[in-house]
């Protein structure tokens, strides 16, 4: 796959360090409340896969992701999520995958529906199951928001440090 | 400048829509407390600018940004922030330009600070002018981080749309 890096990415991140983050997982409806997940100190992930993503590139892209230093430590220092120890808010952002016609942001790379939410799974997965071997014993977690909805977010950081990767 | 969008790009921004944004602009000091700007409903752009970026691209991108129809109105069509209309706070984020190497992240293709400096105060410049002109009196306005500084930030959505836009 050495020819990934010039063609067009597979995957889509958006990675953004916080403090706290909470996003609604099921909007409220007559008879019941909002729900929402929240984290405390740990890395936010925005999530898009684009047409052609096949589950070869999960693995590699979990390891990137929970392995780079992007992460700034109490003392300072950059260390992984991993590392820290923090916690994962993994949020489905289609709208990651735009292009801009004229006015107007076109979606047309962006993977299907299905394909797209079994991937989206399978990444959670992977997530969860990494930052267990790694770190279950911090106290951190892995939390997601729910394919296909509203992505009601509310963030609070000491910095975002906001990075894109491609896969 | 036909050959730009197969280039490296000059500038890569994120957007994200929200309800509320505060950004500190100066930290706190043994005297003083940390000072913060703070938006209302509108839009946060997330900017970077690479090496070779010149004034040139300036009003190309301002007036992408603003016109893009990125913003979901009241009636849940999709508007640009200018019809919206909505504030703007602009952050500067180094961190954009990132690239992995390794485990570590590289900053080698980010402008340097001085030029930097001066695109980014060009940048603000042009969106006051242009939001001004647009939507002064529905009480929208621009506000900004300072750059070289952390970027400490707390957003509050209705869903961040997150958009990356490359220049």
């Amino acid at each position: 796959m050495a020819e990934r890096s010039s063609a067009a990415p597979a995957a889509r991140t958006m990675l953004q360090q916080c403090l706290q983050a909470r996003l609604q997982v099921k909007p409220a409806e007559e008879q019941s409340h909002a729900q929402f997940v929240q984290i405390d100190r740990g890395m936010v992930i925005y999530i898009c896969f684009f047409k052609g993503a096949t589950d070869d590139i999960l693995p590699k892209m979990v390891s990137a992701l929970l392995n780079l230093r992007l992460c700034e430590s109490d003392s300072g220092k950059m260390v992984s999520v991993l590392e820290l120890p923090g916690s994962l808010l993994i949020v489905p952002q289609a709208t990651l995958g735009g292009k801009a016609k004229g006015r107007a942001m076109q979606y047309h790379n962006n993977i299907g529906k299905e394909e797209g939410l079994r991937l989206y799974g399978a990444f959670v997965s992977l997530c969860e199951k990494e930052l267990t071997a790694a770190a279950a014993s911090a106290g951190v977690t892995v939390k997601h928001g729910t394919y296909g909805n509203r992505q009601v977010l509310k963030l609070d950081t000491n910095g975002p440090y906001t990075h894109l990767m491609e896969f």
